[in-house]
């Protein structure tokens, strides 16, 4: 799931994650500072700028990208853990992040890009959220162009106009994807028994 | 949409045009008989078999096949009126009418299939409709297998248990469809009128 800044992706994300038993959280790394309220290992992995180069050196890490000085990366290990049991990942990457992952995980990767419904919405919600600097607003605002002109890459689009109608649209797109034929481990061992029966 | 008999299509589609108010039924011509409580233009246009040869041969019809018999197919002209409007359209066919429409519109097919629990509830629904005598029931009870040997030219698959689930994954894969990307019309002028105010 991509947007830029203050398009409600986080809000989106912890709801998916508080009413959906079968998908995970993929916590990046990052060199960026910890913001208040933050926690270390929940919100992102926080490491040093020469732990994180050598996560990169030793391929350890799914996608990674520099934004505004930090860098930032998807760990493989949790990933393919989680995976292997069966379970779904959700990402909360940029537009960088998700064109590495595309090329890493082909058609297993569904790509979802979130969208204010106008500008003025986007620049409240990232006043209102009272994280940042007035400075790092503005840097994130300047950014929204940049990281939005990737739409066209992504599977859906959804506007998020209204938070309620926006998390319904995720959670269709997740049940979705989910009853995808090529997604349904056993459906083969399945229709055999049933049809031996008839 | 398609299933064996019995897999309760008939009901899931009933229920999604009685809840969505972008989605039309297409009305499949037919040369069979009526059946109790059937309604000529809403459950199908019955038609005569030199009619229905008629409209074959001046290609009036999108897909055909017959059955026990019978022929079915469906007309042309009120699809396009329907796609032309912006609306949706449901067609409950069989995997023949399914081969031929996925050649006549490519990308623009979502392609379900409907399977039953277990052998015995598809036998039990047959018998608990009440609209077909023993023989017919029988009939169709022979025919569930090749029709669900056909499962895997689907793009989803639901197994319908239980009919208030079964209705709600089929309203998602309805609702995640219209939000993919290349589906929604106007998002590229959405997008540069947003940018344009960034």
């Amino acid at each position: 799931m991509s947007s830029p800044s203050g398009a409600g992706k986080t809000t989106l994300s912890r709801k998916l994650l508080a009413t959906d038993n079968n998908i995970t959280m993929s916590v990046s790394a990052t060199t960026r500072a910890k913001r208040p309220g933050e926690e270390d290992g929940k919100d992102y992995h926080f490491v040093s700028k020469p732990q994180f180069e050598l996560m990169v050196a030793r391929g350890e890490l799914l996608e990674w990208a520099t934004v505004f000085g930090n860098m930032y990366g998807t760990p493989k290990a949790p990933v393919e853990k989680a995976l292997a049991a069966g379970r779904d990942v959700l990402f909360d990457i940029d537009w960088q992040g998700t064109q590495q992952l595309s090329q890493a995980m082909e058609n297993d990767l569904v790509r979802v890009f979130i969208l204010p419904p106008d500008a003025e919405t986007l620049q409240d919600r990232l006043i209102h959220r009272q994280q940042d600097s007035a400075m790092v607003i503005a840097k994130r605002m300047a950014k929204a162009p940049d990281e939005i002109s990737h739409w066209a890459e992504y599977d859906y689009v959804i506007v998020n106009a209204e938070v309620e109608t926006a998390f319904a649209e995720v959670k269709a797109v997740l049940v979705a994807e989910r009853l995808k034929r090529r997604r349904q481990v056993g459906l083969t061992q399945f229709v055999r028994e049933l049809t031996a029966k008839l």
